[in-house]
């Protein structure tokens, strides 16, 4: 008998699977087929849904905590899909002893969040199971927005750029460095963060197509599955990549590839030729997107490829193994 | 250290506590401060916004399961707000190991719920956590709907009739009946439903004030609870509380109250004393209201009073302790 397991939970192939074979097969909505990280409602006024649950393990880490990450991922998955993030709700699932301090901790932090966002958070719902049965707390939140600017793979053209809104790895290392008890130095927090205001900015541009948050499957991934959405492909550069020192060498010490970590507080922005220094000089006027790089185009040949420091050409493809389960 | 207890999810009164000491602390959301099940939405076109957890154990029970239970939870939150559901949202939290077959069950009757209901699951998320942090599988839905009916305890008077749409207890004494292994031989299942095509009939009518699924916590909380924020009371008489032989007979047996058991297909209808007859009429057509009755009248007094069967007064209170956890 088929079982679930922790790899059908990591965004890569083994997700893609469950979910086109079965989640999809059952679930026939043509806003679900579209398969992005906010659905487009028809008969409401340009209404955009999202959800995502919150596992991440441990629950507080640096940078942030599982409350600040329920938030600003289910902002940014509403932003990317071209909205304005408007409403959250809030869905506990908490262990029975589990501290009521560290919960206030929590839900202090996601109102500290939405209200940075501009967000407000309108329902909510509580439920306890018993010791054992979960891990401290679960968080679902699902989010409502106002579509301002339809944005689609289908609408990604050969030679269109591929911009990345700053360094990519840091919440990957920073969960994996809170979790274990390296004797490490680092100043490494997670990026999680809302990022609707860094992002809306770029609603403006004609050129805009496609934007993507690189959470579970990291930068890899995601630009796998929006190639293969569009049928087209991605040629990157090694070299134009952000990714901190102190991440590379956490990656080469414990065998990690940036590429597939997950990110909170990043996105893959693909503008036309046209449009992208503009894209460039508006998110590097962002604190959020200081670091932004232009690390690629698209291709009509429909590979992502990546072009290594070192010169050579490798391709890439859907996140296979979950080094990092329960990163979000 | 406080630490969260079973009874903070029992949806009685420690569950209100939590929700007034610490959500409501934070989230300050006009909307959240009403406190009712489903949320009003400004800026949209009378959106109608809410979100339930489901931790039901066991996960499969006779009339049901937890993707039944999923489905008609959030449609009913949205119904008994007055609004028209439209949208649901599903987050699947899934334990390592847990069987595919069994998954595709749950999955499969949440689609025949939501197509029996007329709504569409337009937005996923899929988590899954080590065998252990778990119960088998957690489903989050949110749902989104249109207001067409604004609905609330403030405009419930004195004078007003309170009508239940069926049977009260059947969730409660199924799932209970589910989880032990009695010698009782019964035909009881779970009410489970989506009450949208029953409810909506009622929209209609001038006179119709407030509804409310008394899911946790029983007719008798969502009565206390009421009651409190109308200012008023209420006396009902416990000849007319529609109860099953054989849900009266288990309860009797371990020492359950029906008044607090929980519902999963049952609404308690507030409407005024000129149309109570049209809306037990319309409720006692369709199948899922055939049982429908008048059981009691809101009253000045602030107190939600039971007139026994043997003529005395017994004066009703939020649930105290949580009898049966992960009942939803």
């Amino acid at each position: 008998m088929k079982k679930v397991e922790i790899g059908h939970g990591s965004g890569g192939k083994l997700t893609k699977e469950l979910v086109e074979n079965l989640f999809l097969k059952y679930f026939s909505s043509p806003a679900l087929h579209k398969l992005s990280d906010s659905t487009y409602a028809p008969g409401f006024n340009k209404l955009a849904i999202t959800t995502d649950s919150y596992v991440v393990q441990p629950l507080f880490f640096p940078g942030g905590n599982i409350g600040k990450l329920a938030v600003s991922g289910t902002v940014n998955d509403l932003t990317v899909g071209g909205a304005l993030p408007k409403y959250l709700t809030a869905g506990f699932i908490i262990e029975e002893g589990f501290p009521l301090e560290e919960l206030e901790k929590i839900v202090s932090t996601m109102a500290e969040t939405a209200k940075e966002a501009g967000v407000e958070i309108v329902a909510g719902d509580t439920k306890v199971v018993e010791k054992g049965k979960c891990d401290g707390v679960y968080i679902n939140t699902a989010g409502v927005g106002q579509v301002v600017r339809e944005l689609s793979p289908k609408l990604i053209k050969p030679g269109d750029k591929v911009i990345v809104t700053g360094t990519i790895g840091d919440h990957g290392i920073a969960i994996s460095l809170a979790r274990e008890e390296f004797e490490l130095e680092t100043t490494l927090e997670s990026d999680c963060a809302p990022l609707n205001s860094l992002l809306v900015s770029l609603f403006e541009l004609p050129g805009l197509r496609f934007m993507r948050d690189p959470t579970r499957g990291g930068l890899a991934t995601v630009l796998v599955e929006v190639c293969e959405s569009a049928g087209l492909g991605a040629l990157l550069y090694e070299e134009k990549i952000p990714v901190r020192e102190d991440v590379k060498f956490v990656c080469d010490m414990l065998g990690y590839d940036p590429l597939y970590l997950a990110n909170e507080g990043k996105a893959v922005v693909i503008v036309s030729p046209e449009d992208s220094q503009r894209a460039l000089e508006i998110l590097r006027s962002h604190p959020l997107g200081k670091n932004a790089q232009l690390i690629g185009e698209i291709t009509q040949d429909p590979h992502v490829l990546l072009k290594t420091e070192v010169g050579g050409m490798r391709r890439l493809e859907l996140l296979e193994e979950d080094s990092l389960p329960r990163i979000c």
